[in-house]
């Protein structure tokens, strides 16, 4: 009987699930952030990644309108109880109520990271992904250094159709 | 431009975004159980609601491939730091790295809360649900007695059909 | 040199640290458990057992004040970012800023827990405690029942000196 | 009587808790890290100051163990479940399990921070700490920049005194 979840033969297991792609940036970030946010998520979107962010304002929004003028699919890990607290490009809202300790599900979720701007809470994000290996694209974010030497770990893109391709490719090799 | 998220005319936000149920259960059930949330997760995405759970085996996995069964869509929210844990029928993992403190996430997410059979980590998620004021509606799980008193804040449903229109109905009127 | 830490000759490693008992109940509970969680905290202290709770009111607060009325140690895990939350009588406030999923800390941390009265924060604080195989030992806390059985994996004390006995025994009991 | 709570009259609350300072920094330290590490603990503890780190190996346990060196106590935010993974100069182990979502709280809990040396993690809590305002001391610990310019939030410090000197200053500050 097909109403038995043991026996049933209507759904195989995926094959694949869709790659997430996690976008990283400030709540109040500068007008050619946004717009390169707003280009990421399209293009994003364009190739069938889903994106995941902090499901806020500013570089969060951005990402999240050029998701869905290109008919993808976001989600957002709120820091607070609320999901009316999602910006207005959110489908998918997991209000986690832990605060910006939400910031390490961010970093951990994704198969790569697009960094975009930089307030600190993108800064906590760069050094959860840093320490668990994620792959991390940054397009005019933070730089570090300690020692007198740059840590070179983050790949610098040119623009935002450069991050997309770039953090696809990370995601795809990380998936074989 | 469209290109400027700012001016952009093509996407307008959405009216409403999908109705979340949460379901949760223990990952080692008893085949009652198992079909319980097999039918639980084919109804509700028969609804249209999206299915939250924990992404892992047992009624996780149960109420998933009923889910994925009728066409819908499902989230895990993952205690561990890698997707490749979730089990087959997700489509959106979510690794939190939080261990069992993920729990307190998967029973804040959804707009009502099903609740099937009943291990330690169903009791700490009826607590956080209950706490929040999150609707529940239970299918053989715990009864919770203090000073002689039983708490009857659970709604209890019948069978899965009527777990499901029960979480609708809550979620849908916490909507307006 | 005894100023480096390596060659360091001052200090031993500790053979033992401090027995933490967890005390977890209501912040808005009755007189006789507020009065029930006083004589814990006293009785505790009298051990030698650090108080670990959740730092705020109600049961938290009486059973600190018992605790710092024989001289004890107690500790507070805060759901907010400010330890100014804290009741009067933590001496170590640990601001976690993860709301309600600090719960999940609370009840791993102690050798033991007593649980005290009975809000849904207690009973997701069982239901971790129980999840992580911690002893618990309950004074007047909630009881739990699935397919009509009782689970009676929390032991229950007659009065709070029989409460710190019994959490004490199973605290030392775990070290050896 | 003394024996309620609420007419208890042998203790007082306290005037003024213990400060905490915070001291962050890397697992695998170079030798001068951990023994600026070690002498950040000695003196912090000799003036009163209660240490407060992740409760590993490294700098965490180099500070731990220079704090005890000077009687003073130690605090551990531990990743795991178990307390058996603290080093062994913490007196007080508290296991979160939340991974290294536990930074969140390292970084919140202290009056001000003290960061040596420079791994991911101690990356992630220098995000949060800056995102939560709290002050920050650093000792040969990263620098940032974006935009082609530094952020200078954090004060650098000369040396391990001089860092306990200025973060005991920026903890007592935040108390009036």
């Amino acid at each position: 009987m097909a109403s038995s979840w043991v026996d049933g033969i209507i759904a195989e297991p995926m094959n694949q699930r869709s790659i997430i792609i996690t976008v990283i940036g400030g709540s109040d970030a500068a007008q050619k952030d946004l717009d390169a946010a707003y280009q990421v998520g399209l293009e994003l979107a364009k190739r069938g990644a889903i994106v995941l962010c902090g499901g806020m304002t500013g570089v969060m929004e951005a990402v999240c309108k050029g998701a869905k003028d290109a008919g993808g699919t976001t989600v957002g890990i709120m820091p607070g109880n609320n999901d009316d607290d999602a910006n207005d490009y959110i489908d998918i809202a997991i209000p986690t109520g832990l605060g910006y300790a939400r910031n390490a599900i961010v970093a951990s979720a994704g198969g790569a990271i697009i960094a975009i701007d930089g307030a600190y809470g993108t800064l906590s994000e760069l050094g959860y992904g840093l320490g668990n290996g994620i792959p991390i694209v940054g397009l005019n974010t933070w730089q570090f250094m300690i020692d007198e030497k740059e840590d070179t770990t983050i790949e610098r893109a040119d623009n935002p159709l450069d991050a997309v391709e770039k953090a696809l490719a990370h995601a795809k090799a990380r998936r074989t």
